[in-house]
């Protein structure tokens, strides 16, 4: 992997990477933010995954994250949010194809030639980013946390729940909370995974959260002026599946904040510090 | 003036809004941050000019500011970088022309046209923030400080030195402190003022603070990794000037911090806090 840029913020540095990855057959950016305490420490990391038609420049330059991530000790990692490149298929459709891969394993053609970011996250990224930086582990392996904003406020949901032990913490922000419950997620699941909806439950985090084995808890914040509130995101879709299942949900709902970074930036302190209480050990 | 957008941040208020502007010539963009306090009382105001390539955007999305200007009661507002539009002179060059005006008021063809951002910010932008929003006043005057990034830092202590009694706090990230000594400068002066280099000295605060009349102290923040510090920015060059004639400088240089907003975003937080009480009256 190569070092694209480095800054240094809030004491800590800022770096974005690039490199070739062997599951989605593209180059791939990603972002590390190293907090002070890393230079001596092995500290828990935050993977961080972006909305719609975000890059992994997003959450770091309108989030404020790195403030509360060097306060607290924490790496944050931020991947794309799909494959890019000439090669990979995509539409004209900024919520479909490119910056839109809902962090899936697609199974349909052209897609599942390269749209593998459930594949490419859960094992090439964390084995590079957890192979090169000083991530803390225990005996139960890395402390990793997972939160994200709208899409990939629910990849982080729908990521966790399908990798039971494998994070100890885990938040969103604004999630879709069911992807085949919101028009954004069913264009883009009907075109990744086909017409047969009953594949798309095992990556739509409000039936996955039916079967957990794993009772993690879950933070949500939203907006209340948020405008895809009631068509998209419908957070009581997932509010009652939790409840089914007495799964352990906080869901705030912040009145008059909207699906922007400015409100994400709002409320990052109190995730960031959410996470690292949760990672302490 | 129109109000294209309104987001609640930090539990203010981020607005953009846009104007036809009478002394440019076109319609302008610019930024105001409300903090909670001005809901119900006059607050003071921080004008905030950005660096070459920039538009009204880039440090509302990216220093993080609103967290510390909701803590102080501190409105905060951005104007575009230079005029825009169509009908705008413009070269193909992004430190010429649009993105890159200097701030100062152009006297040759054809960009004395359109280049008259000195007195667009101090006549019509001001006159339109401080007729619409709660600006606190006393006898003097409104209750105002100026700050900005390298061309808008230079921008910042040129304006409030051509300028006494106007602005009552000033500080700057990485400003070009002598637009007449830097590259970037000396072709922008050369368009907009003519090869006369005396003409130039009225817009070049190591000149102006020669002559100032009023000894507004000045905090300077400065990554010492900056790549544009000594070709470009050059801060002894000002020190030097502030020292002949005893003008106040507090001039910080931050080791391993670069030019970008991640250094700005750092320390944003102080330089909130010096202006509130510089302002507090």
């Amino acid at each position: 992997m190569d070092e694209t840029s480095s800054s240094l913020v809030f004491g800590g540095h800022q770096k974005f990477f690039t490199h070739a990855s062997e599951v989605l057959g593209c180059d791939m950016n990603f972002a590390v933010f190293l907090p002070p305490a890393a230079q001596n420490l092995e500290c828990p990391v935050l993977y961080w995954l972006s909305g719609l038609t975000c890059t992994e420049q997003n959450f770091v330059t309108k989030a404020g994250a790195q403030r509360y991530a060097a306060e607290q000790g924490l790496i944050i990692v931020v991947p794309d949010t799909s494959p890019r490149g000439s090669q990979v298929p995509d539409i004209d459709d900024p919520y479909l194809g490119c910056g839109a891969s809902f962090y899936i394993n697609a199974t349909q053609p052209p897609w599942s030639d390269y749209y593998l970011m459930h594949e490419y996250l859960v094992k090439e990224l964390t084995g590079l980013v957890e192979g090169s930086f000083p991530v803390a582990k225990d005996r139960k392996g890395a402390m990793r946390g997972i939160s994200g904003h709208s899409m990939g406020g629910h990849a982080a949901i729908m990521i966790a729940l399908r990798n039971p032990g494998r994070y100890r913490s885990l938040s969103a922000f604004a999630p879709i909370s069911s992807p085949s419950n919101s028009p954004w997620g069913e264009a883009a699941y009907l075109h990744y995974l086909g017409e047969d909806r009953e594949s798309w439950k095992s990556w739509d985090a409000s039936f996955l959260v039916k079967d957990a084995t794993e009772k993690l808890p879950i933070l949500i914040d939203q907006g209340e002026e948020d405008p895809f509130l009631l068509d998209q995101l419908k957070p009581t879709v997932f509010q009652k599946a939790c409840a089914t299942v007495d799964h352990p949900l906080r869901l705030r709902i912040h009145e008059g904040y909207d699906h922007s970074y400015f409100f994400v930036a709002s409320f990052i302190k109190e995730h960031i510090e959410y996470h690292a209480a949760a990672l302490a050990g």
